[in-house]
């Protein structure tokens, strides 16, 4: 019986109130990442050619949207959201208020805004976070607003 | 002026009404890809390692949500959504109402439930689109409720 020595950023749902708030670290965004990701998964000359995505409604190449998504997770994951069972998303609202262009530098800025105990099982909850993304420059470029399961801390 | 063989497959807004509905093709989520995309973004034990998944609420390895989530993307592009300008989302509603697994082979079915012609711009319609994915057991995996951006035909 080793001292329990707990790190204070792994959070239970009796850590959690309404109106707390994280900060993530930063992802940048590199040309080379966009254009990969989009030929397999996003294939549109928007996210693929910055030539051709002069003459789109992006007006440059910008990655794609899932793409920002999945950076956003990462950061979340890594600290951005530091749930002890993990970050494990039900579904959620999504949008992309402006493109992310290459050598952006995200950051997510989240709030849990809602903590909805589970009727059925008493350990749990469904939590939900906004989490909203910038770049350097400050502008919005992704706002994902969460329904998280959030667990309460096992019995000793 | 050579005759206009113009594919049946995309669409401008003229050719879309709610209740049109399309079919993609499928996508295989391989085992490798999916410890992979997970590694690089959503680095979570469930989506990682079989054995550290089977006592997580996912009871075995299952892809990260942003990964099926741009599987299904690609689904969309590649004939799923035939959409002459592209798939331009500006955000919507998801869910993952149940795991996708390895060796899952993902289909989508997307309906336009929704049509709204911009105020500002006559040549565009914000379009909603709910789009089903399921797997080969015909297991609802994911379900995005997209507002998507479409142009009208432009002028001859």
């Amino acid at each position: 019986m080793s001292p329990a020595v707990e790190s204070p950023k792994k959070l239970y749902l009796e850590d959690l109130h309404v109106g707390q708030r994280f900060t993530s670290g930063v992802y940048r965004m590199d040309e080379d990442r966009i254009k990969a990701f989009a030929a397999e998964f996003d294939p549109q000359p928007f996210h693929l050619d910055e030539t051709a995505a002069q003459n789109t409604v992006f007006r440059g190449l910008s990655a794609s949207g899932w793409h920002t998504a999945a950076a956003v997770m990462k950061l979340l994951v890594t600290g951005g959201l530091p749930l002890a069972n993990g970050v494990i998303g039900a579904g959620g609202e999504i949008a992309w208020p402006n493109p992310t262009r290459p050598g952006d530098t995200l950051r997510v800025e989240s709030e849990i805004i809602e903590i909805t105990p589970s009727r059925s099982k008493p350990n749990q909850a469904m939590v939900k976070v906004r989490s909203v993304t910038f770049n350097q420059r400050e502008e919005q470029v992704y706002v994902f607003t969460a329904k998280v399961l959030v667990f309460k801390r096992p019995a000793a």
